[in-house]
């Protein structure tokens, strides 16, 4: 029996050091923890067994199916309940590095600026019948002079002409009570602007069945987003919420495939430059609204990564690209960075635009312009296919950063480029989940990517379309769905996402240390708890 | 331009060279492709091309969701309808490595043998009704001297006695026809020992409700299985169905926790030495019938790997531990391997077993026999915990391959160790996809494995409660599922199922020979499509 101990005692040390071994290019594993993050992962380690066993159990017809990380979209309001989303509210995350912002504001307040906008109007294809109207996606536009004479009811019992413009307040306050009346009416409008659970999990639960729903959701909001007095009180609500969710530092993509958007006037003549110079004013107005509160250290600002979509022909990004050259010489500290957006199973892979994004960079590099690619890759379940090979391009074309990168997991030279370069994937672990690459978060390879070193920051996609506002839930998701995860990884997440962002360096040391500062006191909090648990 | 045309040259030469470099791990890239191969690949690639377009397109409501790869359950029709499942039925698989023997011949076939038993005898705990008939499973045993004496109906209506036992020939003819008569009989004896798309998809669709309804089966398939006339007959069926479905060599997994079946006598009375006599002697049969027929080239034999299960304690897997070698020694030809099975993520960790497990590789190793570990590892989502972790103990064991090792793509030091020592993965996709790891095969690590060089066979696990029969299936779902893979792939994967197998030197190479000399004839037969497609 001694032989046996002796075995036993070489065998446990070959298993740590075996352990140590496979999950030493874990980014968080060159550091040590601190006292407080050591009591602050055993806090959150063991409330998230309890929850594991207690909210997660899958036990009996009301637990049906549940475990931690499980779909969105069903989990949500059970998330809402637990003491981890709780206290991962309020962790400082550093910064939202991927985030389309005709996205972020949650639709009920989207709805509430347009209902405030006596000048908006709307119009269907058809007239609402009940057996239509789930099916029917409304259109939205200013109209400065209401060509509007008679009967607002959108349904054909009331008499709707197909495609007629009514007032927005009009329309909801005679909304047909056979189709829910005014309530039925925000509802409907809620719907078509977000995906439901049924849609994600059952009637649209494929990639393909629910990019069509994902995409049919952006020219509705689109028509309320870029309506100029909207746009700019959406900035601010976007900035705002994130601050509260956490957040410090945004580079948001604006699609700017149209050229203008609605003026004060109804007219819609507003260039992009006035789209840059208004975020611009806002992100201002709001960091000295912080500084006026001692809060400096919470918002270091939000960037633009411009964005058009690979609808457009190779020819036409040329003028895209002119666009965004212009836009970063004018705005030298908002524009930083040039991305391609889209579904990359339907739309042009990247290989078709590269001698234009050669092209781009040669610019680029001969003006002395600071202006990367930033581009959208991988997001795809293909094997070898053009969405999967867009990865090899985005590299190759020295992306800063991935977006999604979904599909590094399957290129082991790519993920070692990524993590020799620091090319971080900018992962979106929720909007991962409902637009059907992964049926849950467990399932998704994030885990297996963090394992090879390859530099991550957590990010919402579309979280006003998901239901997701701010990055906790995606923390949450990520969090609950590893054992391997602690406290560091935490860490970890939200200091790359600092890291990898395009601030200048010394604003980005400036970021860092203030967060460092918050991070300190958010591990002390949870760390103080150890006691009572 | 010609500077542009200059770089767009070098960038696609830069391109070429990175996906081959991050390709060039993929054990079948080590080789060139004959010319009927080509053509083979090019004619697969074509037709699979074709049928993503139109058997898979995911048009109109008849297709919903549909798409290349999808749940197998609600698939499996339409795949059959297809050219590719057509063409690989066809295929040399060589070896099935990873299949437990109890559930390998379809479930009809099962109770054909059984009708034709009269000594056998069933039961139910409760008495049938319309309301509870789906949930109440059905219990089996031959009993050689009937105790049955009145009315044979197992429904409430009929005046059945819970627990009591009726022969179950009468049992189907007199099932309550308000329950479907006869062939509800044989519905619900069917649904009883297999997975229906409303479970897997809907009612249990997580991992945890569906291992309890996979378990479920397992009990009510055993009390036929372990009845050694049907036992026969059901060895010599899996292998005539294994070489029908191109299988050259099985691996099967016997489950040996049981320590007693019953006998043509009806006793429960047999030891396991007679389980394997018995199986050594049908697969010899098998093999001189094969050979009467001139076609010894596609059978080279069955063995066993000796499992129990995990519900056992460590001090009970002593038993099995002796059991096992003292078999080894009386059948050193047919006892191949030791595995322990069950669920990872409910049953004890391989961890708790490693003082026996050293134990016997030392036995084994002092006695000079041949009989590796064979474990199951990281059958899983697990990330970090105890049955993620178990992939650690299995290498560290030696085990020779991993039954589903579906978690090693998180590892990239065990992804190393099995590249460089030839460990390699027994993957089951539709096993994973059907017990809720993946909800598609788009979806599965595989493809992440492969490109890590990680050697891998395809099994099919319990073809018979998921209806898979066969590796068609599962070969089907994995071509067409990358668009990296091809007739390379194929022939890897199927090369590799022998060269890992536990065969010795000689007999795998003639197997492999063998194996070889069909692989032309087929790749020349596809190939030979060209022209006409």
């Amino acid at each position: 029996m001694a032989s046996l101990d002796a075995q036993l005692h070489e065998y446990y040390s070959r298993r740590d050091a075996l352990i140590h071994e496979d999950r030493s290019l874990r980014r968080e594993n060159a550091l040590v923890a601190t006292e407080d993050e050591r009591r602050a992962d055993a806090v959150l380690r063991k409330i998230r067994v309890q929850e594991a066993e207690t909210t997660w159990n899958d036990e009996g017809v009301a637990k049906r199916n549940m475990f931690p990380g499980m779909a969105f979209l069903t989990a949500r309001s059970t998330i809402e309940s637990t003491r981890i989303f709780k206290l991962l509210q309020k962790m400082p995350k550093g910064g939202l590095l991927h985030a389309h912002l005709d996205a972020v504001v949650n639709k009920a307040m989207l709805l509430k600026y347009a209902y405030e906008c006596p000048e908006i109007h709307m119009s269907v294809g058809q007239a609402l019948t009940v057996d239509n109207v789930k099916t029917i996606t409304p259109v939205f536009k200013p109209i400065p002079v209401s060509p509007f004479t008679g009967n607002a009811g959108l349904s054909a019992a009331q008499g709707y002409r197909n495609n007629s413009w009514v007032p927005l307040v009009s329309a909801r306050e005679t909304f047909d009570p056979a189709l829910g009346g005014p309530e039925g009416f925000d509802r409907w409008l809620l719907d078509s602007q977000m995906i439901n659970p049924t849609e994600a999990y059952l009637t649209h639960n494929s990639v393909k069945r629910i990019w069509q729903k994902f995409l049919s959701t952006f020219p509705v909001t689109g028509g309320l987003f870029l309506y100029r007095p909207i746009y700019r009180k959406y900035i601010r609500q976007a900035l705002l919420e994130s601050i509260d969710d956490g957040v410090s530092y945004i580079e948001a993509r604006i699609n700017f495939l149209t050229k203008f958007m609605h003026g004060d006037d109804g007219q819609e003549n507003i260039p992009h430059s006035r789209w840059v110079a208004d975020f611009e004013e806002v992100v201002e107005q709001v960091k000295n609204e912080m500084r006026s509160q001692g809060r400096e250290d919470e918002f270091f600002g939000a960037k633009i990564i411009y964005t058009t979509v690979k609808v457009i022909t190779p020819e036409e990004l040329e003028w895209y690209i002119e666009d965004a050259i212009s836009l970063k010489k004018a705005f030298p500290n908002m524009i930083v960075g040039f991305d391609l957006v889209g579904d990359e199973n339907e739309l042009r892979p990247l290989i078709e635009y590269v001698p234009k994004l050669l092209e781009f960079n040669e610019r680029v590099r001969k003006e002395g312009l600071d202006l990367p690619l930033i581009l959208h890759a991988g997001e795809t379940l293909s094997d070898g296919g053009a969405p999967d090979n867009n990865m090899y391009d985005a590299i190759l074309l020295g992306s800063k950063r991935i977006g999604h990168g979904y599909s590094i997991v399957k290129h082991p030279s790519l993920m070692r480029i990524c993590r020799e370069r620091g090319i971080a994937m900018e992962v979106c672990p929720i909007s991962n989940e409902i637009l059907r690459l992964t049926s849950s978060i467990p399932a998704h390879p994030l885990p297996a990517v963090i394992n090879q070193g390859v530099p991550v920051c957590l990010n919402s996609d579309d979280p006003a379309v998901f239901g997701s506002m701010g990055l906790t839930y995606d923390y949450f998701q990520v969090f609950v769905s590893s054992e391997v995860s602690g406290v560091l990884t935490l860490a970890q997440l939200a200091r790359d996402s600092l890291t990898f962002s395009t601030l200048p360096e010394d604003a980005k040391q400036r970021a860092l240390q203030a967060w460092e500062h918050r991070w300190s006191a958010y591990v002390k909090e949870i760390g103080d708890m150890y006691e009572k648990l």
